[in-house]
């Protein structure tokens, strides 16, 4: 099993990502886990997919990757799809609608007869997924094929959607020969684990960001008049700016927009109330300072759970 | 120019950086523009990547995706990499430091050789970056190879970083036969156009969400506990659990967090005001209701700019 994400530079969601995935390999010693970066990953899954088995992602690389895997193998139209939950389970083909394709007889029918034939061993059918899937390989390798994947010289006969189906309905009951036949015999609904929820962490209130819409440009400026909503519990200990810490000792040549981080931190004994974030929130309407939406800074067992500016 | 992005799903992200693309193609009616759902565009990537030129997309996907391309038109040793800046530009190989390789003479110099040659270009020596180019394209079809490219019968030669440089060395003045020879006479520095602010939108503070921190399990015991810190100017609308609309009217199947997002709408006259949100804050306080974050809620020139929630 392999996890690709983006730890590195994504420090908290896919940070939290990885992290996961390390402690559920922890639970499965008898399974061989790794770590790629997605980027690389992806280079390797395009080149050599073979090398890899399992691959688990956050749902957005999964929604590329997943097409790029079925492409490079073959075509995106070759890819079935399962969502298995605790209560429902739906299943489907990867690929999209593709309505320039739409009521032509040129589309695959493979993706959706793979989403099909999971859903029928999800249910226990696993006689007819089994029967289905080695007439789906059979006809595969008698060279019948829809355009999306005919190769001339090596394809037998070009054919479209309906003839494609056709075919796979006149292989039921026959078994591949050059392709390796399954056997789904002991297949059956995947078994979920049991979710079991950890013991909360111990979370400590060290800070606010505030965030406001100011349409200067002088971040030495705003911080002026931010200073002047501190509180004694909470005061200003940097303003970034897309990201990047513009105040104090930022670069003038930063780009900023009108979109401006203020955060405050604890000034005396490591922690602030929440009174104290209404308390900066009514200053700033006195200061006719613009606050368009508040991040609490915690701590969780000691740890700071909130990112550093860029350039911090 | 081909835009990716996944603005079916990403709305607000995605959504903008297509929208801003629509917008800046407007100004270059003679530049041919194209958008591709980032999945599918991927897989099209790294099957022919030849049919296109210049691909748009976020950070992120870029990131991701030169790696594929790439590697799939040759390999990950093979890119350069450009980051231009009003103020300041940087070139490098787009490949990672690949700590495996350190030290054994066997990486391909090629991505860096690359980004030095972008690098020239834009400081002005098109001279020495042409010389580079057509010295390095030569090396390539002379078959002198590194073992991320070499191919048993096509190359000629299998050799380390420290030959392969030395071969671009010894074609210095030389031009390539079968690869296209560059010509850079008339490149230079990346002209970026100046950005023009635009005008702001009216902006019409309509609700807020509140995110709860809440270790029970049953939304419409929240919405109870919530509705208690109701303002005549603000009602509870919605209570979604990632992103999942949760109340009212939820599915009980939904599997919910501790991380609850409450919204707030304006009950009257379609506007809220800034003391409203003070006064929610301060009510969650005396409720004992564990406010970790807020997000104001916006409509610019008319038009609702959050997120609504799935189900919703």
């Amino acid at each position: 099993v392999t996890c690709f994400s983006k730890d590195n530079i994504m420090k908290q969601t896919d940070g939290l990502f990885h992290q996961v995935f390390d402690e559920v390999a922890k639970e499965y010693p008898e399974i061989e886990n790794e770590h790629w970066i997605v980027d690389i990953g992806a280079a390797k899954l395009a080149d050599t997919p073979e090398v890899f088995d399992v691959i688990v992602m956050p749902n957005l690389y999964g929604d590329i990757l997943s097409d790029v895997a079925a492409q490079i193998t073959g075509s995106v139209g070759l890819g079935g799809s399962a969502n298995i939950g605790e209560e429902c389970a739906m299943f489907e083909a990867i690929h999209g609608s593709a309505p320039p394709l739409a009521g032509k007889n040129i589309a695959n029918p493979s993706g959706l007869l793979q989403g099909a034939v999971m859903m029928l061993n999800h249910i226990g059918q696993t006689d007819v997924a089994q029967k289905i899937q080695n007439a789906w390989l059979t006809t595969l390798e008698e060279g019948i094929h829809t355009g999306d994947i005919y190769k001339e010289g090596f394809s037998k006969q070009h054919v479209g959607t309906k003839e494609f189906a056709d075919a796979v309905i006149a292989n039921l009951g026959k078994t591949p020969k050059l392709l390796q036949a399954v056997s789904y015999a002991g297949a059956g609904a995947l078994q979920l684990p049991t979710y079991k929820r950890k013991k909360p962490a111990v979370k400590k209130l060290v800070g606010v960001d505030l965030f406001v819409h100011w349409t200067g440009s002088d971040p030495n400026e705003l911080a002026q008049k931010i200073k002047t909503i501190e509180t004694n519990e909470a005061s200003l200990s940097m303003i970034t700016n897309r990201g990047i810490k513009v105040w104090p000792d930022g670069f003038k040549e930063t780009f900023c927009t009108d979109h401006w981080r203020c955060r405050f931190k604890a000034s005396a004994n490591g922690e602030i109330t929440k009174e104290t974030i209404v308390a900066l929130l009514t200053n700033a309407i006195g200061a006719s300072i613009d606050t368009i939406k508040t991040e609490n800074l915690y701590e969780f067992d000691g740890v700071p759970r909130f990112s550093v500016g860029q350039g911090q």
